[in-house]
Formats: C-alpha cells, sequence, structure tokens
C-alpha cells in the first residue's frame, strides 16, 4: 500500500518530520511517500497562506496519482484544500485535523485542541463545524507559537505548549487533547504521557484512518460536491491550469 | 495483536458473520477473538432488548480483557452498552454504529442510514446526535426487516435493503449508505457495487479503527464519564454483579 | 391514582427519602408505591453502574405493571434505563432528570445543574442533548460528593452542594437550579430559601408530571422507538430474561 | 388554588370553551378563573394580532394578581405575550405552546403540531427553538382553517384538521400530535381516539402544569429577563400606562 | 427615499439623537422622518415594558406608510415588534440589532454586544438565536447601566460601557462590538478608535441597510408568517383596535 | 467610493453582466472597478475550481488595493476565497453569496437557494453554515445549469431556474429564492415578478452591504483569523509568491 503524504507548505523539514512520524505508525506493508509543495509559503499561518499554498498541493497530489498512490494525507492542519485534493484524486485524501478530531472522539467525550497561533482559531473552528464534531470539542486554543519555531531545536516552543495543555485540563473540563499543528507531530507521546490523557497527533491518527479506508475497500463519494473536475478552458502558467490537460 | 469482536445479543450465527468479516479485513497479525452474550435477548430490536442485553455483554468483555484484548469492538448497531463497556475496559472500545459513522464522513458529505426496523431508528438518531454527527447524515431509513431474517438463507431481506438503498439516493441527497445492522455485514461490498457510491459496514469499520487506536497506542481517557467503576456494595446474581469481586 | 417510584440502585434508604418526597408534593388520592432494584450496584456513578443497575430495576417495573400502577417514576438523575421501562410498560413512565429540566424550563430561561460526581456530567449532558433541552442548561457542575455521603447524617454534603450553586449563580448566568442526583431531593426548598431563586428537585417534578399524564388521559406512544419488545428467544438467568415468558 | 385562564383575544366562545376544558382537567380543589382580553382582535392570526393583544391581556393579569391568583395560563398557541405576563406577575405563567411541548416530550419521541394558518408556522417554529424543543418536534404544519371557523357549529374545521393529522403520522415519522390553537381544545380525546397516538391539546396539559407547579411551591426565577418592571415614565391611554400606576 | 425611523419608547430626546445619527449616515438625497410612540414607557427595559411600548410604536408606522416612507427601522435594540411592523407594511421593515448584527457579522468571525442591563440579556440572545446568528455572539454582556442614564449629559455610562468593552476583548474572544441599546447610538466611532477593533450601531447599520433594501427594490415577503393583518372585528380604545378600519 | 467587483474565474463576459448590475444598483457618486481572474478555470463549479481559481483572484484584489478601492465584492456564490481577501486587504470585502443570504433574512423568515450543478450545492450549505444562516435557509437546489450556460443567448437556462423556483416555493415552505450563481445575477428582477416573491441577487445585494460598511466606516477586523498575512519565505511563480514582496 502506498500512502502520499503531502506538505501544503514549502519547508522540507516539516515533512521529514511528518514523515517519520507516519513510517512509524504504519503497518508492515505500507510505504509512505512525502513530499512537499514547490510553490507558496514556508508556513501556513491564517486563509491567506492557506489558500496561496494549494495549487502547489494539488501538483503533488496529481503527481502522486500518476505514481500510484492508494490515498493521500494532507499533512496542516487547516486541512488545507481537503476539498479540492478529494475532488482531484480518485483515491481517498485525508486531511489530518479531520483525522484527529475523529479518532478523539473514540476515545474522549471532550477534547481540547491546542494549536499554534490565536489567527489559525477561527479555520480550525470552521472546520470542526464543517465536519459535525463542534459539539465534542471543549475549546481551540492557542499556544502563542509560530510554527517555524517547532523547527527550531533550541526553542520552548515545546514548553509552552504543554503548559497550554495544562491549562486546558483544567479549565475546559475537556478529557483528551489534540495536537493542532503538522509541527507538533513528534511531540504526542511524550506530552500524553506528561498530562496522563490521549494527546492525539493528526499525522500518525491520518495515516492510520487512510491505512483503513485502504483495506475497506472504500474512497470518496463522486456523487456529491467531490466529483471529478469538469472539462473547461483554463488561463494562465502552468501550476494554475492543472487541469487544462485534463 | 488481539482484538475482541463481541456480540451483545444471543445468537451465535451473527456472531460468526459478523467474525468473517472482521478477519477479512484485519491485518496480518492481527487476531479476532468473537463471542456473543450468554444471556439476554436474541437479537436487539428497541431499547427494552438492548438494555437487558448489556450485563451479558459486559461479562465477555470482562473475560477478554482478561485473555488480553488489544481492543473491544461492540457488534450490534445501537453500540448497545458501549458507554458501560468503555469505563469497564481499560482498552479501547468501538460501537460498530460509531465507526461506521466516523468512516463514512471521511468518503461523503452526508450519508444515510438503512437499517431493519423503524423502532430502531430514534436510538440511532440519538446515537448520532451523541457522538455529534447527525449533520452528515441526510436520513436514518428502516428496510423494514427483522434483525433475524437476516439470518434465514432464502429471505429477500438483501433485495428489500438493496430497495431502501435505492429511494434514499434519489430522495435524500446522500452521497454515501451506512449499513444500519451487524447482520447486514456481508452485504456490504455488494451493493456498493451496485449503487455506484461507498456502502459502509460498521464491522469491517471498527475492526480498522481498532487496529488504528491500538497502533496509535491510544486508549479511553478515564479523566471523565469513562474513569473505571468505584468499588461498592453490589447485590443478586452473579451476572448483575459483574463488579462486585473487583 | 397509583404511581410507582422506583430506585434503579439498591439502597433503601434513598428509596425511603425519595417517597417521603413523593408523598409530600403528591395529590390527595394519588398513592406512592416506591421500591428499589434487588440486583445491581447500591449507587449510580457512572455508565457502568447505570447499565448493570437496569435489569433489576425493570424487574420491580414489571411487578407494578401487574399491581395496577398508573404511572412510573425512575428515581436515578441518569434517568437509568428510561428508554427500556417505556417500551416495557404500557403507563407512562418519567425520569426524574427529564422531569426537573422540562419543570425548570417553566421558571428559568436559564438553569445549572448540581450533580454528584465529575463523572456523572458527561450521562447528564448527553441527556439534555437527547430531550432537546441544551440550551437551556447553562451548565452542569459536580459538587465532588459521592452519592452515599447524602446517605450519611453528619456528612457536610449539603454543604458543599450549597456552595457549588453560589458558584453557579455567580459564574453561569443561570436563573435557577436543578438538583442532579436523586439523594438530593429532601435539600430542594431549604437551598432555594438560602440561594433565592427556583432550586429544583426532579423527584418532585416527576411526581407532579406523572399525575398530570395520568389525568390529562395519555401515555407513551407505541408507534415509535418506545414500541412494546417483539416476542423472541432469551437465554439466561431469571432476571435476564424477563420478558422471555412475554 | 386558584388558576387564571386568560385568552388573549376577546371572543368570549373562545374562553368559554376553554374554560370546560379546564375544569375537565383540574384536580378537585382547583378553581379556573378564565376571561378574555377587553381590547384588541377578536382572534389571533399572526405577529400583528397577536402583539395588539398584549395589553388588553395583561390587564387581565393584573387584575388577577390582585384576585388572587396562584397561576396563570396564557390560552393562545402563539404564547403571546408570555415574556411580559411572567415579568408582571410574581406567580407562575404558562402558554399553552410550550405546555404542550413539554408534555408531548415526555410521551413522545418526535411529535408534529397541526395548527390553523400557514401564517401561524413560523411563530410557533420560533417559540420551538426559544423553548429548546426544536430537535423534538418533527414539522408545524397547517390544516388551513381559520380561527374562527372553529367557533362555528357546521363547520368541517375538524375534519380537515384529522386529515392533517393523517398526512402527518404518514410523512413525519411523528409519535405525536400537537394541537397548534386553543380553539381546538376540545378535539384531543376523540383525535386521539381516531388515530391511535397521543393527541396533546395545550390548554388541559398547562393546567396541569401550572397546578404541579403551585404544589412544588415554584415560581418564576426573578433574577433574569422575567424580573418586575422597573418603575419609570408612561404615557397614553389607562390600558397602555397599566405600569403606572405600579 | 423616505426612511421612517420610529423610536418605540416615549423619549423624545433618544429619537433625536438616534435622528442625528441617521441623518449622518443617510446618503444624500434620503430623507430621515423620526418620531417616538406616544403611548406606553420612557424606555424599554425588559420584556413587559417591550410588550407595552408595540401598540404605541404601531401607529407610528401607520402614520409613515400613510406619508410615503420607503422603509422603516425599529429604533430599539429588542427589536421590538418588529413582527408585527413587518406584517403591517408593505414596506421594508429593519430592527437595529438584527441590522447591527449582519453588519457585524460582515467585518468579524465573533461579535460580542454589550447592552444595558443584565435584564435585556435574555431578549437578546433569543432574538440571535431567531436571527441564525447565535454561533456569530461570543456573549452578550451587560455594563450595568440603565437605559436613561445614557441620557444624562454628565453620566459616567460610556466609561462602563467602555470597561465592558475592554472585559469582552480579554475574555470573549471576540473581533467586534455590537452595542445593544439605541441609547448608545452616538458612541460607536469613539469607542472604535479607543479599542482598536469594529464597534457596530445599529441605528446607522440599519439605516444603511434599510437604504440597501430600498436600492434593490426588495421588500419583506408576504407569503408566510409576515403576511398582512387579516380583516377581524376590534374591540377597545383606538390606540388597541389600530387595524378595526383597515 | 471605489468598488472592486472581482471576478475569481476567467470569464469576461461574466464580468461584464455582473458589473452592468452593480452599475445599476450603486448609488450616484459610486464607482465600480469589475475584473475577473487571469489565471485559472472558466467556471467555477466544484470545490477544484474553487481553490485553483483563488491566486488569480488575489492577485487583482491586490491591484485594486493599490488603485484605492474602498471594498471588494467576491462575484463567484462559492465565495471563493473571501477569507483569504479579507486577510490580504485592509478594506471590507464581501462576498455575493453571504450578501444574498444577509439580505434574504431581512426580508424572508425562510429562503431557498437555487443554484446551478448538483455539485455546488455542498459547498453552499458549508458557507450557510459558516456565516450560521443554516437556520433560515429552507432548501439549497440545483437547477442542473451549467454555468457557461448562463452565458449562451439562445439556452433555455432560465426557464429551467424558474422552473425549480416553482417547485421551491411548492414543496420548501420558503419566503424568498436566492439566485445561487453571480451569473444569473441579471434575472432576479424578473424571476421575482414572475413567481411574486423576493428574489435576491448577491451582486447587487453584495453591492449595497459594501456600500453601507463604508459609509458606516467599518471594515474587516484585523486581530481574528482576517489578520494581514505574516511576512515570511515564498516559493514557486509569481502568482503564487504574491506576498512575497509584501
Amino acid at each position: 500500500m502506498l500512502i502520499h503524504l503531502v506538505n501544503p507548505n514549502t519547508t522540507a523539514s516539516m515533512t521529514e518530520k511528518a514523515a517519520l512520524v507516519a513510517r512509524a505508525v504504519a503497518s508492515p506493508g505500507t510505504e509512505i511517500r512525502a513530499d512537499e509543495s514547490r510553490a507558496g509559503p514556508a508556513s501556513i499561518e491564517g486563509p491567506f497562506d492557506g489558500a496561496m499554498a494549494v495549487p502547489g498541493m494539488l501538483a503533488r497530489v496529481e503527481e502522486a496519482i500518476a505514481a500510484g498512490a492508494d490515498a493521500h494525507v494532507v499533512a496542516c492542519f487547516d486541512d488545507t484544500g481537503l476539498d479540492a485534493a478529494r475532488a482531484l484524486s480518485p483515491k481517498p485524501v485525508i486531511g489530518i485535523s479531520e483525522a484527529a478530531f475523529h479518532v478523539a472522539s473514540l476515545v474522549a467525550e471532550k477534547f481540547s485542541v491546542v494549536t499554534t497561533l490565536a489567527r489559525a482559531v477561527p479555520t480550525i473552528e470552521a472546520n470542526l463545524a464543517r465536519y459535525g464534531l463542534s459539539s465534542r470539542c471543549a475549546r481551540v486554543r492557542a499556544a502563542d507559537v509560530a510554527v517555524l519555531e517547532l523547527e527550531e531545536p533550541g526553542s520552548d516552543a515545546c514548553r509552552r505548549i504543554s503548559d497550554e495543555i495544562a491549562r486546558a485540563l483544567v479549565e475546559d473540563r475537556c478529557e483528551a487533547i489534540v495536537l493542532g499543528c503538522a509541527g507538533m507531530t513528534d511531540l504526542a507521546r511524550e506530552l500524553s504521557q506528561t498530562h496522563g490523557v490521549p494527546v492525539i497527533d493528526g499525522v500518525a491518527a491520518a495515516i492510520t484512518l487512510a491505512e483503513g479506508l485502504v483495506r475497506l475497500g472504500l474512497s470518496t463519494s463522486k456523487i456529491g460536491g467531490w466529483a471529478a473536475p469538469l472539462p473547461k478552458a483554463w488561463a494562465g502558467p502552468a501550476l494554475l491550469r492543472l487541469h487544462g490537460a485534463g
């Protein structure tokens, strides 16, 4: 089984970290193809970054389809471009935040999310509502950590995230924590031990869900909003006429 | 990995059918321990049957804990006794309806459920609301098929279910179908091919989710409503003082 | 009119306390038949206790039907086994938490619930959602009082409940308080005077609603999920094949 | 116990019909004081009629307070002026539609409402949402019957209502019917027998709930939106400066 | 274009203040006709005041219809009598709170409301729910300022409102503030500068929306609950038989 | 006042049609600057087209900011890239679907949407939920008309839309219709006359709301998710590093 892990931003170190976690949790026989967008912002912090990142990510999805990927995982906690990727690919596509929310719902009545910056909160809340899981989320919290701080070896980002988790457990009446950024993927197990509650990382969660869908023989329904794009005229540079040849 | 598949009713043929599907979808290395309750009703059709089935099911969960199960799957679409089983076991517990709803949400914006009898609908709707996924479900439909008809070789139960799916696709604007009874577990693949949309069976879905939770090292949070039972006095026959010795 | 007050746990002192309150609020001519389960846990603290308590409670419901009860009141704030009892009995069945929520909604735009232990909160919140009244409840709070502490003469349980009510009135912008345990039934009037807001006890509320339904000539609709159990095969000890003879 | 039944419109025959039903369901010892507004429209069909009816109704509430009423019942299915009456009176006030919705929720998972004219539907739906009970209502239907037709002996209004109930039971998956007009109050028992499901009349329901609140010693919380009116300057004719003397 | 600004209370100084703001924001060519009720309370603080204010306000609406008004704006933050006015007038009618909520939703994901007294909060919350915009409102707060204090030159009302805004911005995670009283209409711009977020005044918002509807050629749909009142008998003083001649 | 009307697809004839409508409804003194994306799909039918259209649209927004636009209107009924545009521009940005929903809510308790293709429905429903206005929408319907058919002179697209409106008025209990595509902008007035209910076009609605925000001196709050993009590294072709120079 070949699972495509796509990082919608252009920072390779984040891809590598996510790929490590993905390979650690994958079943024997599952191959992880990990790549990042070649065009757009180095990190996704807010809806402008997110929107600009999508065409570059979709180009990677198209390459992975051609390479025979059995499923795709979008490795940004905004689930950037998830609808577009689902429309583009005949194979299942899973966002790491939806994966984390669904998995958290299996082990906790209520969870809180700890993400990076306050500006990320509305998108996460909107996604929760879209997925139907707002009632399972006690609160979405920002630890006031920039995404790329998570890539700096000496930063105190992990401590600030742990402090925010501690506040969540006191104030939110939540029973589990979802880590709200692909860049936090390597912290889940340690934070779970520190705090004594399930701490869910979306990258690992999404890999296991993607494997599950492939084993179940299920893929995206094509009779609704995720139908394949219709043929039509396209304009502009190659990256923005991706489907012009389709 | 040892996954415990427990059928809360007392009909062994339903257990066997579910076990076959479970073993077919399980990863190499996963062992399925399947059993059914030894006390209670032969099928669960409504909340009275459901409530009476739980102590017998929990006795099986207790046995499986002792036998080293890594996770439990409750194989009744009412998710009978799911909260109680989660409180009892230190290991993850998944209901087949919640599994089906979460998996369906990954491949369809909206799904409809096709279950057996009209009397089963309110429990399923209440569970959807509890899980937070009501907004993802277009409609819960009954095909007017008794649970044990699904065990009779010559019955036309499958045809009636297929007819109800056809109506759902025309009337509900749904993109996928969830089969609303453990006894329908063997029909998913064929119905999916017939109707050209994802048809989700909860038994198979729950097995893959259970495997996923075990791989992720996640289990039920014990700081909320699913905390282990407190010691206290118990009265009555052995089966109803299960935790008296605990 | 004969109203059956059933305590789903096995502690007779709780039954007696509830019966006293019930008889005090009942109209002239109403007889209260009060009993408790003979099998299961001494108190209900969490969903495991609750599930194990139901068969013993349903046996009492069956006895009361035979004795000509006009209505049943389930005297546990989890509304333990309420759906099953409604299916079993041809007469109306009312849970004390649903009774309290409906009555509170007639005298306050928003109420808060003060219950015993934190582990009881998720079940209460789920019931509120099921009944449709989540929007009327400002918050469900735990006073950190074990159920059986309410039976101990010298305990400071009442003071801790009163303190939690005081916090609720400051923090929740609620206008009334619902007492979240059958064991608190004797405290309502005093706490109402202390705090100057309506304090609602579910036992008394349920008795008046049960009398009301009997006077109105209304009983549970039998065309949906609360239809009478279907005949089928049963296995196990007598208490778990209650309806085997049915 | 003295219960004040106030009809917010000016049609005395509707008051008499409601008073008959109220007296039939009231407990021994309960006196019903029934009156109607002396100013405003002869029937309430839409929000303009409703708004104009309130001052006249509140004058009657003020008279009944002076006469020692223990509770008030507002006998219009729009629950016309309910908030204002609750603010005005120190005693409990119940609207017949909220009464019917709460009572229906005790005997049916889902109910449908059958009211008079389509123009009445939005107010009823808004009230359901305000009370928190929208999720318990399958649909609000209009039988296309003018309010005063219900007062005409030879009209076929009852047949049209019965036909609409039949449609509701087929189309709505409801388990009970709420009659959506005070003028239908005498039809409940017959329609219930015809259709084999609970048919709830708000007048009778409100009387039993009002008796219940009085027995429970509960009244409207005065710390929120239903606090007593503040003293201030008033202008205009006597009926519109009701509280000028207060 | 003639826009009718109607103040449902009887305090002329509030009308004048609102008219000033209205004229300042109106387009060239828009004429503002401003008046207040001649009967009822001097301010609206709670549902009793509100209900008593409506007939006097509707009389002014009827006068303005005769004078050729193109739209009406109801200048009380409770949107007092909005439904009735919509039924009465063939022209669009806008409440200042609904106007503020809709406009705030265009510039902020979440807003908080700062109103006068705690007793006003439930009506505002009910209106938010009715309009569908509860999810856009973080919290409705009371600054503990009586309505008529806003008319007193030397009062510290504005400082208390500003303090409450400061608390909202810290505690509510809101991005904008809606001023919850017509009497605050002149404070918006200054408070917006002080706090660095959009501060929305309903009077100005409603004027621009009213102009917009007139330009769009849109008015209230008359096929639902806002249909014109039906002819019928009326009783009582002239002000309460407004439509008797209709 | 300069209002920027941006068409996110690359079809100039749609821009021209929208500009005509915009200029017709704009106040004297308002200038409309209309343009379309130079890169991406010729029409937006589903989330893939939508995602690919955003960078080209944002380039136009950046140009309009430089040209001194006072507000932007995004002229695609998916509100394509609305969040990103709000983050990018210091001036207010309005999507035509949100504009239509807010305006419809001022003239109808419930509206239905008639859009082009079934695949557009889920995005519209998700937007309604995000904006908070799902409860105001009776149903989102597709007339089975491709977007570019609306540009073909001889097509029967308008008739099919009118037929779908007729069905909506019979089946949905809606009181107004929202046209669900920018390409339908010129049909509103005629369809309103044909069907006798308000028919709302988002382009005209958005222009009046944009004018209103400018007059009110309000713009997007920058303390939440719509904060200006943070400086960071960008990669790829110029169009995808729009903010690289920022």
